[in-house]
């Protein structure tokens, strides 16, 4: 047998400091106590957030940072994109030289590597949490990227610990990744709100478009979506936009959001652009 | 008991002439005939296409609109939506006077009511049909649209038949419900489709956006797109927005849809337009 299971031949990541108590915090803090991963501290801003996570983890809380212990192999920040480099630059001095720094952005850059300071890395779950929702890890791609190759390999044996689907990528690839997931997250989430309000300014249930965004989704995981383009832009059929666009003429933004699209579909099928 | 059963008081839709032998027409179709309702002819400009769905359904092809017969209850026109006007001018004055004549688009209005010919409705399935994909009927709401009472009792009766979700709205509420749908399915769609793209182009694996995607199409079972809106926009990052712009900068197209939303996301979280 020539398999080599690579968590046998180097140490492996333990135990874990979590810095945040958000959405990620959580449901990442949860899966890996699942999987009899020691949680040694739950680091929040708020004292009171901090411990709420740590009582289901075990673990101890703190506000402070400078009390996150020493013993962790993994220090994973798991906080807002805009307040990683702070928190970074807080912390980066005070841990352990062996220990690994991660975050789990999928637009921040790597985190930079500082002398005396552990190696650093990134644990992105391609996915949007929400406390309040369960969701089963093991079917969400981790995206990991770190320089050092022992770093990289520590934090894919982590991750295949929570999920059947790891990637080692770049910083410019997940960046480019996390681009094509506000398209099909926030953007897409953003034009269901619209047609919501749509139909609720106008005193119809949204609940009747329910299955229709059902199917969607559910078409898609068996054809992509450029093979199943529907809709007015996509037969270029001119005089039924004009009639949507007339009941958008109060709103402006959803009117140029509706045209924009119209033409990017058109531009797409028909070659060219067009009112 | 106070409850009559309409099917009891009025006669009911027992035989169908298909106009169309596409999409819509092969899953209305074959909903009918499982539901022992006759169908009694298939018209198709192409008769070959006729000829594959009224095989199915038991039925008598044709590709001449003076040969559907007399004998119909309702003559129902799933064409496309620009087509829809010629041939109910071809066929409006060769069907019984006691027939209903229906089309099944959103976005048209309905029918001019002609003196002599039979009186007319809409039987509208909000949702997006492909012959090649099964599709569960019963969840599909109808929207029924008639001036005559009678006609709308006897569409309704019919599509109860077909589905648990039927309801009789107005041709500006249907319109408009259908313009809620553009934004819910074929502009979501799109931006798949644009998600797509951006990942195949820089030889990323779109499957890895494939959980988002569910969870994004799941969650709004639940909860209100309004309530889960999130990405860089919804918390004004800009410094990722920009990033974001620098990867689509050889794409004019999509860096205005990219604007565009992200303005619109701002524009209704932080009560402005931001760039």
């Amino acid at each position: 047998m020539l398999f080599i299971d690579l968590s046998n031949i180097m140490s492996e990541i333990k135990r874990i400091c979590l810095i945040g108590s958000g959405n990620v915090a959580t449901h990442l803090g949860q899966a890996f106590f699942r999987n009899d991963i020691r949680i040694d501290c739950v680091y929040s801003r708020t004292l009171e957030n901090a411990r709420q996570l740590s009582t289901k983890l075990d673990a101890y809380p703190t506000d402070n940072p400078d009390l996150l212990g020493k013993h962790s192999d993994l220090y994973l920040i798991c906080v807002s994109d805009q307040a990683i480099p702070t928190i970074y630059e807080r912390i980066v001095n005070k841990i352990p030289a062996s220990a690994i720094i991660a975050h789990t952005s999928g637009a921040v850059p790597s985190l930079p590597i500082v002398e005396k300071a552990g190696s650093t890395g990134v644990f992105y779950p391609l996915q949007s949490f929400n406390k309040e929702r369960e969701l089963n890890l093991e079917t969400v791609p981790f995206l990991i990227t770190a320089q050092k190759k022992e770093t990289a390999d520590k934090l894919m044996v982590l991750a295949k610990k929570l999920s059947a689907k790891t990637v080692l990528i770049s910083d410019q690839e997940r960046l480019t990744l996390h681009l094509a997931a506000v398209f099909a997250n926030n953007f897409t989430n953003h034009l269901l709100n619209i047609a919501e309000q749509i139909a609720e300014n106008n005193e119809l249930d949204f609940d009747l478009l329910l299955p229709l965004i059902e199917e969607t989704l559910t078409r898609i995981r068996h054809t992509k979506p450029s093979l199943v383009q529907t809709g007015p832009a996509s037969r270029n059929d001119l005089v039924i936009i004009q009639k949507h666009l007339e009941i958008l003429k109060n709103n402006p933004t959803w009117s140029a959001v509706y045209s924009l699209l119209s033409q990017s579909i058109m531009g797409q099928y028909f070659g060219r652009e067009s009112e």
